[in-house]
């Protein structure tokens, strides 16, 4: 994998911009948290430990960009920027979590000077970033082992490289599983409205030289039906304590598909997707975008001026449809209210 | 319902080119027998029952164009043009029943003069045209009885004004429970990759007022969850002796959607989508389209170069997920081996 979907470049925030890709592969710059949280928000940078990394770097931009000298301003535009990043999306919980692990940190140093706060902050945004590149392959370690040669998989959205800071997590699954030398197919959902599966998910998946087929959301019944699918790998952006999952739109129809053909369905994840203080997915707020990502496409007009659309951009598959969960501490069975419980005490 | 899909018009068949709906609304005249494969075979004109009118269309086309005053050399080319328009398209039988009326009909009266026969073999055209405006209001009878007050319904694809002569089936059986003072929702599914549900479904209903919202195809299980949905109706292209019925691809995926969520799935269709030749769906051939139509839109590329895609235009729902037919006839239940048997027999 030799791309970088996110890092911290001479004083800024470096992202791929992915609301280009395929068609082009630019770097952008964020400078100032202003135009981070619109990378944010435009999905520029997106995928639930990506979004994380960005929240963290964000907090360490923006201290960098404070020049208050007085500490309590110091410390307010700080907290600002911090409450402003988590304003971005409200799904995926990574970006909480890493905006509260900097606040904590913060919270910590927060009577050193501030060139020592501004190094330590950085420092801390670094550490997330390399202990999610250290999850990802631990993920793709545990969950190769379930590949076996001649699987056809299926996933949606892109749970990859350009999700997390380096290999993904459903994505990593496969890459680990074809240093292992599996040979399988996989079978990748468009993902409208946005096509991340189309975009993002085939770009990555032939460049890592895996045998990648595009299908329509719509496609999934009909393949199940007519190709032998073995199993679905997935991502998450939020899971609650009793295995409920949040995902990108689509996620749940095709975990219900799944569940009618017996394909096992496995969601791959870090701990840090994990909301232990929620204990259903009843809770997981969804974001709700706007209804031009529908009724548009690359700007054109696909549907009659004026229509309405009803566009969430996740959904919440219920645990009983999830065969096991693969995090960097392992692979989770049901019953999940207790192996999660295990997953918490490893986590806390 | 104004619009008037398809048409005999001064010698040419006159179709709205609904590859250009909803951005443009042009008629578009095939002189012969070659455009109007192209129309079919491009989905500027589609819809299983509209597909069978321009069969029989196309039949009356050939037989006007066709100039050899040879009786043997006349009968041949009427025969290869019958046999050319049935290569349009494989799976909506409609096309393929038109045809064996037309050339049932010719066969019966091949022996009179060549005005003679293309004067009647245009009246049975039109005869099939009138029969299914007659049927679709039939339909639209039929079904409007299952809409109450204040239902969601849900419906893919276009089964409407636009797939038939008049009134649409699926979609009919809105637009007659609208005429009976119903008051109600429609979700449209946008039915990827060609975006029937936007471009045409929801152009149709938002032209006779009545509340649709669109939605992405992967969204039908959140919407399902989040939203009460009550009933789903659908239109179907073949329909199996046993009930299985191959529509637009997504349907099956529908259907399951709706058995998961106990939401009851109609199909409504005439007769003669019901090929009672085939036991089961399995013998249902089924149109594969080309790759491009997922890797582009509008011609805009949504994937990387090269990438394969796999792109069924149709799915077969198996009959255990239908909980009724709805055709000119009346509402057909299960047992369906049983109850369908009674169709046969007042179909044949």
């Amino acid at each position: 994998m030799a791309i970088q979907t996110i890092n911290w470049v001479k004083g800024k925030v470096r992202i791929i911009d992915q609301a280009k890709l395929p068609l082009k592969f630019e770097y952008l710059d964020c400078g100032n948290v202003e135009e981070l949280w619109q990378a944010i928000k435009g999905l520029k940078v997106r995928g639930a430990p990506a979004i994380g990394i960005a929240g963290a770097f964000g907090v360490a931009l923006a201290a960098a960009n404070i020049t208050d000298k007085e500490q309590p301003e110091f410390k307010r535009k700080l907290n600002d920027a911090i409450r402003y990043l988590a304003s971005s999306r409200p799904t995926a919980v990574n970006l909480f979590w890493a905006l509260k692990r900097m606040q904590d940190k913060f919270d910590k140093v927060s009577c050193l000077g501030q060139d020592k706060i501004r190094k330590i902050l950085l420092e801390e945004a670094k550490a997330v970033l390399e202990e999610d590149k250290k999850s990802c392959r631990q993920i793709g370690a545990y969950g190769a082992g379930l590949i076996d040669n001649r699987d056809n998989c299926i996933t949606i959205c892109n749970a990859g490289a350009l999700a997390t800071a380096d290999y993904g997590t459903a994505l990593g699954v496969f890459y680990r599983a074809k240093e292992r030398g599996r040979s399988f197919k996989v079978y990748s959902c468009e993902t409208r409205p946005l096509l991340q599966g189309a975009r993002l998910s085939s770009w990555e998946l032939r460049r890592n030289h895996i045998d990648v087929t595009l299908i329509a959301d719509n496609t999934i019944a009909a393949l199940m039906q007519r190709e032998k699918i073995d199993k679905a790998f997935v991502g998450a952006d939020r899971i609650a304590s009793n295995g409920d999952t949040a995902n990108k739109i689509g996620t749940m129809g095709l975990a219900i598909l799944c569940y009618y053909h017996k394909v096992p369905f496995y969601v791959a994840a870090p701990s840090s997707t994990f909301d232990f203080s929620l204990d259903t997915g009843k809770d997981i707020p969804i974001e709700y975008r706007g209804e031009e990502e529908v009724t548009e496409l690359c700007s054109l007009p696909v549907a009659p001026g004026g229509v309405k659309a009803y566009n969430p951009a996740f959904d919440v598959t219920g645990n009983k449809l999830i065969t096991a969960f693969i995090t960097e501490k392992g692979l989770y069975y049901p019953p999940f209210k207790t192996s999660l419980k295990k997953l918490r005490m490893a986590y806390e």
